[in-house]
């Protein structure tokens, strides 16, 4: 039986480390981060929920001075500093083809058969699905007491080309910095609106 | 200054309550969720990062009776129970003219005119962004003591057409309901690889 935490809300620490208080860096203190973190943050995100179990994410974790090279120059002029000076930075890729997993990531049914021939349906589950396993990366590093810095801004063909040459059913969503936040790094956080302004109950 | 937890783990009870233990639910006690919690789900989802602060989530929160019916006319077969007995279903749209608010939103550079003209581009960061927000909503509430349960089985056309009939620029996403899960109402948890099998350390 799974434990459950009804009425039970995180410590306001909890809640500040995970949302309030974390911030999106775009400088790194020099201090390292290792595969054994690494890992942890995996074991943290994998529980995070799919559809279907599909987990269609694969991360390519950037870290070696090489690597760093390849992606620095397939991204943004104005993200070249913040990959080159963080310690590590996450590819999150997106497997097109994730449902050939799906026998034995989701074993109770037949899941497969529901993505077999259907690759727009396929290349919207991966997008979405990938999408939310990226923001559970994000949480959980955070929750881990490490800093974020996800970014959008890069050359996805040159991305897939210098880390997926060989799968060529993986398409790259975003990459993520990964370290310890340089607090001179960042400015005034920008707004946030109230609950009427993007919701409604009805 | 913002508060810094470098190297500060959260409790492993956070973690379980969060990710590890959580479940998505496909059944639901009879509790009500009140309008104050949906609130303090919006304040802490809020906070998390979106790219270039663009929060292009709109966010119906299905309660009374009424919204429910129409709602349930809308999903697939396997998922009309689960929302009727749901205290709330969240549907998350997600603006395509998210770019209009960035003047206010992103307020230190010009960030709409990246967008202006740039249909393709606002569809994929409304739908990757919308997406890190579901996620957020979903962590959101579990760190709140609520439990999740997301779907994306439904008819995006017929939603849209009862929910964001006047907002034609608001596409579905995916929809969560929220509540406490009836610990019946779940099975075995399904499998989650280790880190080789979706990771790479380069």
């Amino acid at each position: 039986m799974t434990t459950q935490y009804h009425g039970k809300a995180l410590s306001a620490d909890a809640l500040d480390q995970i949302f309030r208080e974390a911030r999106s860096y775009n400088g790194w203190l020099d201090k390292p981060v290792s595969d054994e973190q690494l890992h942890a943050i995996w074991d943290v995100l994998k529980m995070g929920p799919t559809s279907a179990n599909m987990l269609p994410a694969r991360i390519v974790w950037v870290k070696s001075a090489e690597a760093k090279a390849k992606l620095v120059d397939a991204v943004s002029d104005g993200n070249k500093d913040k990959v080159k000076t963080a310690p590590v930075t996450a590819i999150i890729g997106m497997d097109i083809y994730f449902h050939e997993e799906l026998p034995w990531l989701f074993p109770h049914t037949d899941a497969k058969s529901w993505f077999d021939g259907d690759e727009k349906g396929r290349k919207e589950g991966a997008f979405r699905n990938s999408s939310l396993q990226g923001a559970y990366l994000i949480i959980a590093a955070r929750a881990l007491g490490l800093d974020c810095g996800p970014m959008s801004g890069f050359d996805a063909g040159a991305v897939k080309a210098a880390f997926f040459a060989d799968e060529p059913k993986v398409e790259v969503n975003f990459i993520c910095s990964i370290g310890y936040g340089d607090p001179e790094s960042i400015f005034d956080r920008s707004p946030r609106p109230e609950f009427g302004k993007f919701n409604t109950i009805v």
